[in-house]
């Protein structure tokens, strides 16, 4: 592992960035299989939904590589990492599916919530940093999060944790 | 790696409390190397403050755990460990100390949110099971992780990302 520079906050900022982008891009590859464990009908939907949405914002983020000419890669994000490997053993797990899906549910939204805690980081830089067009991009995608995560609480408690409950 | 088997809503609770409990433990070996990399007095001061209020939930959960006749043992929370790992490469960063400040800030802010995240779902599976003992508990550790997110959001406005941002 080398060791990061923070010389100056463009240093931080690029680290946020890049942190982010891979998170999104670890996500892109985890999101179809927590989809297709789901059982019921709407949280399989909302999963699926948030693959395309996930793509949006990946691709926000390399609006803003682009103008700062550097490149999204080199940077791995072991919290994702470690965040995908809970939800993949919740996915995989055997047993009731409702008590499946809650699971799903719980994982999905350690991801919103990290997502949310990075988002607000980056955007706060990047309004430190005047780049108002980059804080329009991140807020973008930070008010997408929440949304995300208040549908699953929704989802959560519109059903799902009523039955598995009962399980 | 063993299969996680959910058979009743009782089994995805006792993995969140153990998910959340190996979270704490992990957080306990890492609390102390973040404070020493601080530069900030009152960021330093804030995470050796986090580490006792640590040290309560850690103990919160295993009252639980006695309450349940099971042990808190047996699982390793793997978003922790990506989370501690980011905020290590953070803290071991080199250049300028404010900057690294502000990078510890938002590794914090990550941990924070997680366990936000993690302690809401928990809590809302006590509810569900009719544990309001537990909620309680569970309850005062997010009231705990709210504050320590605000705090932080606090110290960072305050002046760290002003002067890093100068840096």
């Amino acid at each position: 592992m080398s060791t990061e520079n923070f010389s100056t906050f463009d240093d931080l900022y690029l680290h946020e960035l890049r942190d982010l982008w891979d998170a999104e891009r670890q996500l892109l590859d985890a999101l179809p299989a927590m989809a297709e464990a789901a059982s019921e009908p709407e949280l399989k939907q909302a999963l699926r939904q948030h693959l395309t949405v996930t793509k949006e914002q990946k691709a926000r983020l390399e609006k803003i590589f682009k103008s700062l000419d550097e490149s999204p890669e080199g940077h791995t994000c072991a919290a994702m990492k470690g965040l995908i490997k809970e939800g993949n053993d919740i996915a995989r797990a055997t047993g009731d599916a409702t008590v499946r899906d809650a699971g799903i549910i719980g994982a999905a939204q350690r991801v919103e919530h990290y997502e949310i805690a990075g988002y607000g980081t980056a955007r706060t830089y990047a309004q430190r940093l005047g780049r108002s067009e980059d804080v329009d991009l991140l807020d973008a995608t930070l008010r997408e999060e929440s949304f995300a995560n208040e549908l699953l609480t929704e989802i959560a408690e519109s059903g799902v944790n009523e039955q598995a409950v009962r399980a």
